[in-house]
């Protein structure tokens, strides 16, 4: 392991949960990078509703907590050493961290989808652990170098982003695009800006908030509604909600030959208006996390197309990691974050 | 109007829809060709299984029957006379009609997808007469020519072939492809065929009637199954049943990145296995009708790809056509066909 | 024909080409709708440089100019009478107009690439006239209801913004994409602003002339460079210039899987660089024309993604459109408009 | 590593391409599969045109011998060892073998383009040694299972079918197609195989040899020509041939929006009719090597959609690979197989 001048300590923090609920700060050792990869200095960690109900629930379907977990899977933060094979050039990089590991062999990921490799491991999900700690191995490939312009916060919140771009491409949004979100939490919000950074001229948010509304309105929504208001003809919908009525209202307003993508996870079987897909041939379709969207995800936060920044509403110590996934239910609070090093 | 030596009658025979379950042989004057359009003398009418549900219920969903229809929209004929800015050169051609008339015009037409157009008029759907007669008029570029060797039979039933294309399409089944197909009834039978001509090499057919699934092998089926039975992971799920159970086995049977695309007209509102479709990424949609397809199913049956004429299970004449829709419900028929011309 | 209160006069001014390096204004009977058709009192005529082609050597290729024509295909103005079949509601709207007019009946119309109908007819190729002139008829269809927000010079240059989107979606700019585009002049400038509204984050412009250099930075370009400059790996070659030294250069720019497009009209022969195009699966393709754009061009102008009024360096009186075209040859000079009403 | 019972030799007969001309026969170590490889016992070896190139002129384009290689990338044979973390069951499989090694880290590779992967290793090519030996290692992943029904042969000429298939893929190919393929040497018969496994209806194949057009005609062309004949509008043009009188003539021939795919290794420099690419919208690229396509050709071979074994005109021993590669440019050869442990 190649290491800078200052060293890196052989003992680090870590966020664990526990069981339900319960959050606590241990002490492990550092890990070192194995071939390929590169330890990461983690500065900044987006929290994730996904984070919050494992915290609360122990569980995400089939995906359950049965030891220790640390959680986190938005990170940012500096290469400070690196494993065999990796350039010791790449020491000193500010990088965002790309949080899933494919086999690289599989059929899916041969093609181009790892996102559907079966053999992805994933930061903070069981029983793969993730960034809530100081610092994290990962592969050097994973590890993307951004330029100042990004902050830290905002090379957290490149995962995030991710999201809204993975599901902008599935929805086909482009120049002129007409688009309807439903739900402004987190996701909808930052699939409005990637919505509006693609090119997309109006731009509609529903929400049962209407503070979340205004919210969205500030990220560039052209308009805004309640939930299950108005009718139209939209070139995409895209749902961020998981809310079965959102969902089933947001199909009936696409357009003929629309698509229709549905990114929050809803209840595992969804009654659909079968006719409206049927009479108007919408395509509709789902996303599970997402493929080759870190080099878009730079390109449009340095350029200053998406304000990630913008959306960070609190931060945190590592002590306090708790607090953070606590404060994210709170109103006003969009993307919480937790900077390990702070303190 | 110009015509052939042999000349048209003024008068011809005509099928006609008076209310349920009652269809009579009227006596209308045969229409003169308008200009751009050609006069086809009707010798082979496919029966629908929409054709059927006219008959017996009236209506389909939002097309209601509030007046004498005449049903029928498998066309197959010879052009005996053409309107004014039709080439005189079309007359003697045997040809296969495209049954929907688009308006050219909406931005669905102008985008390739005129099948979405919403002035759409179509053959033998309220309160658009169809082809249960001697005698129609169409578009001149409605009516296709085909080869000596597409029988009339055939050419009508390049309809029903046509939305087996349009299925294989949407599902871009190519070279290699799994495909399963739910449903063996007739739309179920022509799409696999097309798969089979598009270069699938496993085509299984589930279906409740082990009759049924005997002619799906016979058709090119690679195997077939009871409903509900087996797994698999094949790369598109096309769906002919419109049975509720089947479409929602069906998903479930589509690898990651698959597709789903659903023929049958089903019940309007569908429980869906959502969790499959976000967690594969499955792509799903339906499908109202087609586009573009005649070309291609001219192809397919000239050059022997597809065997429409051994679908053919019964004929009968005009006068018999209350007979021809009866029989579409009994064991063992695949296709009907009305000679109009045959006494 | 129905007018509005105000009355269309009976004759109107025309400027016409009645041979090489001479222009003429005419008086000509003021043209009556046919059905489908509205007439469009025209408030301005964007010039392009095939109409200098026109005027200047008299022929494009193999369209000739073998008797007077009309010429001008970037027309903006309000509809003053509408033909038979229109609702008279149109009358008094502002709009723009698409100069194509296709047949809707072959098999490029239906497929929805109407730009590649074999039977187009477009305003200022001999034999059909243009608008340079008080009033034209047009489809209805053709003309495209545009907002206040929207000028009438804007209206007229929707046309070249139409060749930009083509381009780009030809090209597959998207959120993040890196676009290379050889030629700043107007082709060239509108394209960089489409680029950028599509959401491409790199945009480089190459040219002989710094001025136009500097005018493509202040439309939107990240950078530029003179011809031949510099290397890269674009995601999209966009050649705006017809030049063979330049389109060989940018198609070496283009990374492994990336796009090129040719927009300018170049040499019927040109060499290209057949073993980057294969060593890379640099997909190659020209564009034509353009299809279903008007829509994406309306909403990228009135959201203000797109700024066509800043691209208008001067105006020309009716009378003065000989001066008008001469005008595009003089440095400083983008986009030239005929006022075809303002004397 | 885990042998099966009979063990396997430690030493093994390489072919090797000393200098242009001359191929001598070595004994060299028996390579022992690392992590994650298998090793194969080679069982037939097809010859291609590029090991030809290589063993007259020493290098292809920038691909140099600059020491003793051995050649041939078209593999099958049998597993009969295994290396760490690769299972034990594997030991006995009949296998095909993908020559190319990517790198499964750069984005090429992530994103499904392993093809274009810039640390690509492949049989057979500088400096990287083929499989004209007795046995191979490669990685487990490389290594498909095939069933019986495919023989040793067949498995081998996989390699130049997955050609075909990229070829097929990339023109579009699909039910009721036509194509045009110049060239009727291995790849245009193989491509001739996969245009009509894919549903192409009308494959017509050019080529200057008559008697290379009589065996196109037997592997499925509907028609031939000699080259430059006819003229047409194909949906896809194939080029196979390298020659650019063949290519300039193929563009033309191909219809407005169709397909011009560039196979066969062409001059650098090459003149292309830019306005019929223009004018006509066509989509030109070329094709380097394939990906993701050994589940087609298993699935197209097994299913006798395409015959390999048909193409097999000579088998030779290990020691006679000279001759074979010699026997190749012999009229009446197509495919000429090596046969490592034959005597």
């Amino acid at each position: 392991m190649t290491t800078p001048d200052g060293g890196v300590p052989d003992r680090m923090r870590v966020a664990v949960l526990d069981e339900p609920h319960r959050i606590g700060i241990e002490y492990r050792p550092t890990p070192i990078p194995a071939e390929g990869e590169v330890l990461v200095r983690v500065t900044a960690v987006g929290v994730c509703g996904s984070d919050v109900h494992y915290y609360e629930h122990g569980r995400i379907g089939d995906f359950v907590v049965t030891a220790p977990l640390v959680l986190g899977h938005e990170a940012g933060g500096r290469i400070v050493a690196v494993g065999p094979g990796v350039p010791r050039a790449r020491v000193g990089e500010r990088v965002a961290v790309e949080p899933g590991r494919s086999c690289g062999e599989c059929s899916e990921c041969t093609a181009g989808r790892y996102n559907l490799c079966p053999r992805m491991r994933f930061f903070g999900t069981p029983p793969v652990d993730g960034a809530l700690c100081e610092y994290v191995c990962v592969l050097s490939r994973l590890a993307f170098a951004v330029p100042e312009s990004i902050s830290d916060d905002a090379a957290g919140l490149l995962e995030p982003l991710s999201v809204g771009i993975w599901a902008a491409r599935k929805a086909a949004v482009t120049g002129g695009s007409s688009v309807f979100i439903a739900g402004a939490g987190p996701i909808g919000l930052v699939t409005t800006q990637v919505a509006r950074a693609f090119g997309a001229t109006e731009v509609v948010v529903s929400d049962v908030s209407e503070e979340r509304l205004r919210v969205a309105q500030s990220f560039g929504a052209t308009s805004v509604s309640g939930p299950g208001e108005g009718d139209g003809a939209f070139d995409a919908f895209i749902d961020c909600s998981g809310a079965p009525s959102a969902i089933e209202a947001g199909v009936r307003r696409v357009r003929p030959a629309g698509s229709a993508v549905l990114v929050g996870m809803g209840p595992d079987d969804l009654p659909l208006p079968l006719g409206v897909i049927q009479q108007r041939e919408v395509r509709l379709t789902g996303t599970f996390r997402y493929a080759n969207t870190w080099p878009t995800a730079i390109a449009l936060t340095a350029s200053g197309r998406v304000d990630l920044d913008a959306m960070v509403t609190a931060h945190f110590a590592l002590a306090a990691t708790e607090d953070a996934l606590l404060a994210t239910r709170k109103p006003g609070q969009i993307k919480v974050i937790v900077q390990p090093h702070v303190t």
